[in-house]
């Protein structure tokens, strides 16, 4: 058993790691801060936990992180970049669910997200927690920055394409939708039930901060930049996205076998789903778990590829995402605590 | 005041008309036809129509269209061709929601809709309803084809960059989203609350009805054939569909302009809001209305324009559009009846 | 032409207010307070008044208040009480659609509401403005308390059991259900789409400030005071309240002809319509409009009669309600501004 | 690890017991029928299943139920009563989710459910399948009669009070809210998402056939007949029941530890949680989990005490409690199977 912290366990992807991790075979959950709700019985705070999760919210100071052997950071961007260092030196191994060790490239991450990065040298050594890409490099991880939710459901779905190289890499799109709760569990009006139910919009059309990290990741697979238009939009829905994306095949490519091309990148991965020919997963075939399920489409026979792409934005687009990397980089089975079948209806 | 009759008045197409239609100053309602309920009172199965519609619902046969001024059909697809003729000969005009007489091309209809046309010969004089379009024609069709949903609201967007000759017409995208009262008022699997709510997915990648519609009325616009992918996707929500449309901007092209491009395009129109730049509208905005809203958009300033066209599907894209072509057609205002503020949370 | 003045038009109530007032023939918006958000252009914020309302918001210093012929207050509650008398002391006629004017026993309001009354003189005149109790005393109100949500509900589906003395009024139970606008347009977290959606709970059984308001009417009713268990919940969805109503028969009463002591008691009333024998209304036969639909059963023909009585919670419960007010005070047609057929689907 | 077949494999609770016993450590899946979709893979109609379900639906005449140690009837009614004698007669045990062995009144049975029955001999027999008041029984129980979602939720709920003797049991309300899979996975207009989205309604409110199993559950409990008004009430989400109880003390019993009743009363039950005085549970914290959560509440210290009860309809009301069962009946863990951390949001 492997002594675990979570820092910052009153947010969604908090909450969902506790689901996770109560359930995880070889995890001791020992802290979970909360500045503002120290002493708060964390059951309390989130019923769904009651008889699982028997801690209670603590602050940061008294959570004793130096001593687990992981700490997941739950906590908004900016955080975890000025904590993470005192950790990695007393040997804990950080998973960072935020956007501070995502972007190599420090000076687009300051632009990106409007502040300093405190620890560019950690930026250097962390690794891009995409177990379907780095898996490699996350077993011996000291920071480990876990993936966007959007940026996995989107790299998954255009990681062949691009990587075998058929598709114009200088225009791809990505129509992404996702549920509200990928707007974070915080107190804000658009998100409220009567403003986001029963309707559908775009947002940050002019340009979202997963487009540089969906952009780095498909360029360093690619071998070189790629350009790419990225819309996501707000859905009346609690969890799940839906990645529609568009590619132009290369003229003259052989296109002939789209479907082997996915099954045979995603064969042995035990949470990539290529779907049969034809299909059109929907959200909730993955909800609850941390599956991404694909489905390759070239309709009418033209020279456009369309890749739909499913995954729960709190699972395999964050929580259970860390989970599975925490999971690498311990040696557990890559399933441990996350064993579910997804909740449908 | 005209006289009005509604062919297949049990479906959501149909009861939207009644709502509308019941508030209009110039019509009377005469007749309201269903086989299946004939003898019911409209307002048993519709309470929302109580006080408000007072007919009961006849058979076709029962039904005297041939005395009304005005005649919609709310039938599915394949009725209205079999029996127009005969309404046209007793001089009645026709507006069909359904898509019998949408395809100029009846070999082309008749290979996606997937039966034999029964009166090509009205096909061909036919006027497609977008009055954005083609409003003289309207006001004097005997047969008028009421546009499809995803057609209004793609054709909408699409229509000042094509006609305009910015964007490559070759390739065009449109990733559109439905509400799913879209798939009608059937007793269906799919469709149940239990299937369709709290999950998000497309369908019909391959090749969807609408498809054909659009890339006629856009080639019309652009003056020679274009190429479409259109994907259409269930949102877990009522009413409301939001197209996200991708153009690529011809080398060259000066496109400094786009917001003005578009608010000279729409100037004039009742029913198209283009939005101050910038914008993202929400399908809630036009909610019960017949409002198009639209918003251009040049990510990052590189060359694919970006563009969010919303509408109610039941109103702008079924019967507030109906209900617009017949206050063309008979002179009426052309809010008349649609005179309605958006509900909206 | 009236002018009509609203304070606080950021709320559900305020942008309901709106939607309505700007078709309703015989007044004129002058003014639309917000302190936050003075300057902005109503319709920026709320985008579907988009060429309906050409207003700005404005501090209410800055509204010229007492120049108007009615002033609303869409406000929280302490605000009226304090800003009433001086507009009145101008002339202007007051209508409250928070609860600071509602309950005639000061005492008994501050226990609830938590706050000092800053205008007891003003109780005692106000007016509760339940059309279908109290019309005579509306149309010369200066001070008009329009009523509450839930109280409007469950007083209506109450009233002509208890005034007609059939039930045990010591022990009535009120069960009702409301959409989350019921909770106002305020950025808190179990509000929020992720929190509230595909969930349903109780709140507030403990006390709920719309109980001494409920007790209140139907004591004035009974001519004597009434027990009341009143369970108000949080369901799922945008507008609507449904309450389910429990009374028991006394004993020897001749209960065998409750659907018509229905149909007498509210013969003629614009707004309130009663469902045949056998009905279960729905939230949704009255969105968006100002009804309110009962229905009267008997289960099983015993002792206890069970009425259903559903309304728009942001119409018949707030903002309709206060403009059929407006118009009864002002010698309108009863339904100016209020002729809406009900949204549905 | 035993062998279970499913019959009824397509329906709602038949996919939830596929998801739940495709995890249970001791049950092996031989069978799950289906005469409609026989040959299909069972993961083609429901790929949530895919990787976890590899069987074909096969005819129930193929399925060797014979074989089996227990099979599942996830049936309309009137199926299990017609097959289950013949498997009981081969020493197959067997669990039925559907009304046929409910109600020991056979006469009863007949008039609620409008049919014969087929075996009253096994009526006779069979246990109800409530374990919180069952238990010994269920161990031997040849044929399991699995409650109904309300009836699970409103027993449990009422069961301390009623066996305790404080409440009038002549006059018990149950108001009980239900999402709409509730309803099953048939095709049908009334529970299409734009019919039963945004909007709520009561049904069944002259008489619904689980008033008859609540009344015979609470009046075994009481030792006499009890009276019952049951509302059933549509919610628009996908899972979960919320029931609201309403008893009335008795005059000078002794109430003043209400929840220390409870808690004795559930004290070691692994799936009925007593919430902490003055909770509010909600469906979403036992979604997709076996458990019941219970608040016991007495407003205004009033003579009226409320039971607020929540269970997952899908879980705890139907499949899940059906494992329980298995698991009582073949002496594995009473949670194999059912250890479900509650997805929340």
């Amino acid at each position: 058993m492997i002594k675990v912290g979570v820092v910052g366990g009153t947010g969604y992807t908090g909450v969902e790691l506790l689901r996770l991790l109560a359930r995880h075979p070889g995890v001791e959950l020992t802290a979970i801060t909360s500045r503002g709700e120290a002493g708060m019985a964390v059951s309390d705070m989130f019923p769904s936990l009651r008889r699982r999760v028997s801690l209670k919210f603590v602050t940061p100071q008294d959570a004793g992180l130096e001593k687990c052997d992981a700490v997941f950071f739950a906590t908004p961007n900016g955080i975890a970049m000025k904590q993470a260092a005192e950790l990695v030196a007393a040997g804990v191994r950080v998973i960072d669910l935020a956007a501070d060790f995502r972007i190599r490239d420090v000076a687009e991450w300051q632009k990106w997200y409007g502040m300093d990065h405190a620890s560019p040298e950690l930026v250097a050594e962390a690794v891009y927690g995409l177990p379907e890409v780095n898996r490699e490099q996350i077993r011996s991880a000291r920071v480990l920055a876990n993936p966007g939710c959007y940026p996995t459901a989107v790299q998954l779905g255009f990681l062949p394409l691009v990587e075998a190289g058929l598709i114009d890499i200088g225009h791809l799109i990505a129509d992404a939708k996702s549920g509200v709760s990928g707007a974070g569990r915080k107190a804000e009006v658009h998100t409220l039930l009567p403003e986001a139910a029963d309707s559908f919009k775009a947002y940050g059309v002019p340009g979202h901060r997963h487009l540089p990290e969906i952009r780095q990741g498909l360029s360093l697979a690619a071998g070189q930049q790629v350009g790419l238009t990225f819309v996501p939009h707000l859905t009346p829905m609690i969890r799940g996205i839906h990645a529609t994306l568009y590619g132009r095949l290369k003229p003259g490519v052989d296109a002939s076998d789209l479907q082997g091309l996915y099954e045979r990148r995603y064969a042995g991965e035990a949470f990539v789903d290529v779907m049969p020919a034809g299909s059109h997963p929907e959200t909730r075939s993955v909800r609850a778990s941390n599956l991404c399920r694909i489905a390759v489409h070239r309709p009418q026979g033209g020279d456009t590829v369309v890749v739909l792409s499913v995954i729960d934005n709190l699972v395999k687009g964050a929580a259970g995402q860390a989970v599975q990397n925490l999971n690498i980089m311990f040696g557990f089975d890559e399933d441990a605590g996350l064993d579910i079948v997804p909740v449908s209806p």
